[in-house]
C-alpha cells in the first residue's frame, strides 16, 4: 500500500469525573487525512483544506507526530500528508488529536503495522504537545483505540480499553468562542479537597462500572465532576442554562468537553440525543452566539480507513 | 423462621487506591452470630464470646445497626443476639462492620427480607458511626453485598457490585499493635494535589476495569496508592518491608487494610497467596512484633446463613 485515505474521528476528552483520564471518539465529526509513501525523507504536508493551519511540519501537530514515529521507524522514505481538517481547531473536541492521531494511524498502516496501538499513541501525544504544551493522551487514546479508553497511568503510559454501551450517543455543541487549552489548564487549583476527590473517584468507579454493565442509569449517575467543571465553566457563556435544558430533555449527563468550549451530553438513543440537541440550540440561540451542533453515536473503531 | 445463625465476613476496605469507595469481602475470616426473635421490644446482646465488648445495646455496634433497622420495621418484637467474636477489633479488617452487618442482615432474614441490601447498608452504617464516629459504608458494602463494591456516593447512598475475578486470593496479616480508625483518620491531610487525585481516579477506574475483565495484571498495575497509603504507613511498624516482600514473591498489589494496622495483599491463585503470606510471617517474626495472618479466597457471597 502506498497511499490511505484515513477518517480521523473528534473526540470528548474528560468526560464529566474523568479529568485527564476518560475520554471517548466521536463518529459523526472528524478530520479525513490522505497519507501516502515517498521516496524523500521527512514530511511534507502538502494541502490543508478548511482550516488555515501551518503546513510546517514542525508547526504542525500531525507533521510532529508523524516525525516521532517516523524516527522510530527506521524507514528511509518519508510521506505526504493531506488534511481536509473538518474539526476546528480550539473547539474542545480534540481537534489537535485528531490530526495526530490520524497522521501517525495512517502511516502505521503505510508501513505494514510495526507499531502497537499504544505506541501510536505515545507517538501523537508528541502532536498533543506541540498544541497545548502538555502531551495529553486523552484525546488521541479514544481516537486511535475508539471507543472509551482510560489513561489509567502516565508513567508509564497506560490505556485501557473500555467498552461501549450500543446505544450511547454524544450531543455536542460548539459555540464559536474562543478558550486555549492552555488557558484553561492555567485557572484550575493544583489542589483539592480530599473530599472532592473522594467523589471523583467514586465517579470514575461508577461509570467504568456503568459502562461495563450497560448500566445507562448508573452511567448517568456517575457523570458528575466537582472539581473542573464549577471552575471552567466559568469561561462558557450559558453553560448552566444548557446542562439543565439537557438534563430537563432526558441526557443521562453533560459537561465540559475537553477544556471547552465545547458541550457535550451523554443519552440513551438517538431520539433523546436529538431532543438534548433541541435544547441546546435553543440556549444558544437565545443568547445570540453562534453555534456548530453534532450528534454521534461512539466511535468503536477509532481512526478508520475510508479509502 | 424464629432464629438464625450467620457467618459475617472480615472486609477490606479502601483496597489501596479506594480511599472511602472500595471495599470487599473475606471468606476465611469472619463472626458468627446467632439472632432471635423475642416478644420483648428493642435488642438484647445476651452473649459475646471472644472478645471483651459491651452487651449494653446503645454501646455495642450490633444493637445500634439492629435498633436503626427495628425503628423502621413496625415489627412489634424485639431481638437477642450472641456473638462469636472471631475478627479481633481494632485489627483493620471491618470487626464493627461484620458485627453491624451481620445483626441488621440476620433481623431482615427473621423479618422476610422487608429491605434492600441498600437499606440494610444505611442500618449498618449506624454502627460504624459509633465505632469510629463517621458513618462510613466502604466495609458494610462488601460485608452485606460480597465481593467488592464500590461506593459510589454517600449522597444518596450508592453502593454498586463489583464482579470478583474466581482466582483472586487475598493475604492480610495483622501486626498485633493498635490503631484507632479515629486516629488514623486525623493524620490525613485534607487537601491532595490535583495531580495526586489524577493518579489515584486512573487507578480506580483501572482497577474496576481490571475486575470485569478478569485482567489481574491491570489489577496489579492499579493497587496503587499515592495519597493515603505514605501517610498511614508510618504508623504501622515494618510496612514497607511486609510490602516488598510480599511483591517479591508475586502478589498483585499490596497496601493497608482499612486504617490498619494489618495488611493485606491480593494473589493470583492460592499458591501464590500462600507464598505472600510466608513472606509477610518473615517479616514480623525478625521485627519481632506477634500477628495473626489469613489467607482467603474473596466472599462474594456476604453474610451468610449457616445455622
Amino acid at each position: 500500500m502506498e497511499e490511505i485515505k484515513v477518517f480521523c474521528p473528534a473526540t470528548i476528552a474528560n468526560v464529566s469525573c474523568g479529568f485527564d483520564v476518560l475520554g471517548l471518539a466521536l463518529d459523526a465529526v472528524g478530520d479525513e487525512m490522505t497519507v501516502r509513501k515517498t521516496a524523500k525523507k521527512g514530511i511534507a504536508i502538502t494541502k490543508i483544506m478548511g482550516q488555515d493551519l501551518p503546513l510546517e511540519t514542525a508547526k504542525n501537530v500531525s507533521g510532529v507526530a508523524g516525525m516521532a514515529l517516523l524516527e522510530k521507524s527506521g524507514y528511509q522514505g518519508g510521506f505526504e500528508i493531506e488534511i481536509d481538517k473538518k474539526i476546528k481547531p480550539g473547539s474542545g473536541i480534540g481537534s489537535s488529536a485528531a490530526s495526530s492521531a490520524g497522521a501517525v494511524w495512517a502511516m502505521n498502516e503505510l508501513l505494514g503495522k510495526p507499531f502497537s496501538n499504544l505506541e501510536l499513541v505515545k507517538f501523537a501525544m508528541q502532536g498533543e504537545k506541540l498544541a497545548s504544551d502538555v502531551a495529553h493522551a486523552d484525546n488521541v487514546a479514544p481516537a486511535i483505540y475508539g471507543g472509551f479508553t482510560l489513561v489509567r497511568s502516565y508513567d508509564p503510559l497506560d490505556v485501557i480499553s473500555i467498552p461501549t454501551p450500543s446505544e450511547l450517543f454524544a450531543t455536542v455543541i460548539h459555540p464559536q468562542i474562543e478558550i486555549k487549552t492552555s488557558d484553561s489548564r492555567k485557572i484550575l487549583k493544583t489542589n483539592i479537597t480530599l473530599e472532592k476527590g473522594i467523589q471523583q473517584w467514586g465517579n470514575v468507579g461508577g461509570l467504568i462500572a456503568g459502562l461495563f454493565k450497560n448500566d445507562y442509569d448508573l452511567i448517568g449517575r456517575s457523570l458528575e465532576d466537582h472539581i473542573v467543571e464549577p471552575i471552567r465553566s466559568i469561561l462558557i457563556p450559558g453553560f448552566d442554562h444548557v446542562k439543565s435544558s439537557a438534563m430537563g430533555v432526558g441526557a443521562l449527563g453533560c459537561g465540559i468537553s475537553g477544556s471547552g468550549p465545547s458541550i457535550f451530553a451523554l443519552s440513551k438513543g438517538e431520539n433523546v440525543a436529538q431532543r438534548v440537541a433541541e435544547s441546546m440550540k435553543e440556549v444558544y440561540g437565545t443568547i445570540g452566539i453562534p453555534f456548530d451542533i453534532h450528534i454521534s453515536k461512539i466511535n468503536t473503531e477509532g481512526v478508520k480507513r475510508i479509502a
